[in-house]
């Protein structure tokens, strides 16, 4: 397991995380302070500035990005609504591959209207059919340009509105079926599945089989590791995340065994908190997340 | 599949539906004045009234108990305070013989201190090692008086603070390792099992393994079938269910599966709403239960 406490050459800032301190180039100019090295920048905040004005900021600034969020969001309740998130994940791919992202992370979706406060179907095994479908249109584009797909399991309790993949395990067995043979992509030199997971213990730090899982995905598949941290007292589903240290997370344990199985890139931070964290500057989370990265993870 | 359209004979109300309402015996009340023929009581609100006189009202009401809410709680820092749960855990047992329900509840417990607002440690494996343990104890002792454990997995948003078992799946490995011959307890000359599930498709519904595990559970282990509904805008983790109907689970297709393995006991009303159904007359809610009951359950 790599030695994290003396300093932060492996963590990587998703920017959801400064969502408090305004647009994308003052994010990339805190992180570039803070010698940070890595990112994963939202689509909107890049939408924001402009695609190439990212690129060029990201050069500038000699970042890698750990992954770049999100695609996904397959499901819909016709054909051309079905037809309209398989053209934007196109987009998304591109966009990733403009920023040479490790990944395109995969937030699939869920039931149609949900998101918007009043699902319109509750056939959930439904939507993991059209999840299916909707991972293996995109895949086949992302094949050709050689963009791996990281498929984020979410916590069950988006379940109705944001992911219908709930466990390391569904996803994998999603992995099996529509790229049976990992390791096919070979990008940056690196063997890599075309198709893989995104880890984020706070999605999965509950799960009975999480270990065992870990170690079945291998290094092919494992192709993001985020923290965060469960808050005993989660005040929201969404935008109440802890930082790493504050919550009930073993935050070692699982990096501990997400590396035994081979991973060796970035600990992404993603932390949603307009209850705290978001109303802080952005020198003051970006300090606290590297102590944390030192000290915690 | 049983028809529930015509009548309620198998609706049971959780009493903590009712919380709104004010005292157990207030809450049996209403639910007589309704019909209702089974009800799921908690330990605090038998507590408020007495335990003889619970039983006394159970009885001059005719009324059933599809379960008793709850045991479990076993993790803890110290022998001491494991002992304690233990030991609080046998006078469940014998509180729920006393009212002659179906099966005690058992909410396991997680993380000591979580429920507080403070977790004392974070061992999620130590915590389930510790619930084992616990079962397995109190499990001696609810064979020797007939009372049958039921294991109710929770959603996984609550594996920090109140139940580290949080899959159908998982609680069946549990039960396959501490009673492995289900059905070998017989109460009521009905076989069940020593050791069992509560299903409450809250806690269940986004499952992708679902329906392979109620099939594999069967009969005997299927001890409680628990209602509500989750809204697809959750506003508190704990105290925002949604009545039947309202949210986003398929309820008839779990009910249709948990009949098909074999059960056919109550379908018991669980809703906590501190933020809807609490704030309404008992009339209301038991009325709307009744008529959820029979058209979308």
């Amino acid at each position: 397991m790599r030695d994290f406490s003396a300093d932060h050459r492996w963590l990587s800032i998703n920017t959801a995380t400064l969502r408090g301190a305004g647009r994308l180039d003052t994010i990339i100019e805190a992180c570039a302070r803070h010698g940070v090295r890595a990112i994963s920048p939202w689509r909107d905040q890049v939408a924001a500035i402009g695609l190439e004005r990212t690129a060029q900021l990201v050069r500038t600034n000699g970042l890698a990005l750990s992954g770049y969020c999100r695609g996904g969001m397959f499901p819909a309740m016709d054909a051309a609504g079905r037809q309209a998130a398989l053209d934007d994940n196109r987009r998304a791919v591109d966009e990733a591959k403009t920023l040479d992202a490790a990944c395109l992370v995969l937030v699939v979706g869920a039931l149609p209207g949900a998101l918007a406060g009043a699902a319109l179907a509750k056939d959930i095994a439904g939507a993991r059919w059209q999840v299916e479908d909707g991972i293996a249109a995109t895949l086949e584009y992302a094949r050709e340009v050689g963009m791996p797909l990281a498929i984020e399991p979410l916590h069950p309790m988006y379940a109705a509105d944001r992911a219908c993949i709930n466990t390391i395990e569904q996803a994998l067995d999603l992995c099996d079926r529509l790229d049976p043979v990992p390791g096919a992509l070979g990008v940056d030199g690196r063997r890599s599945a075309a198709l893989g997971v995104a880890v984020d213990v706070y999605h999965v730090w509950w799960d009975p089989k999480l270990e065992a899982q870990i170690a079945r995905a291998g290094q092919e598949r494992l192709l993001a590791f985020h923290v965060c941290d469960w808050l005993a007292k989660t005040r929201d589903l969404l935008e109440d995340r802890g930082m790493m240290g504050d919550g009930v997370i073993e935050i070692p344990k699982i990096r501990a065994w997400v590396e035994a199985a081979g991973f060796d890139g970035y600990s992404e931070v993603e932390i949603f908190s307009s209850l705290d964290w978001w109303k802080r500057p952005a020198d003051e989370v970006l300090a606290t997340c590297i102590e944390r990265h030192r000290s915690v993870v």
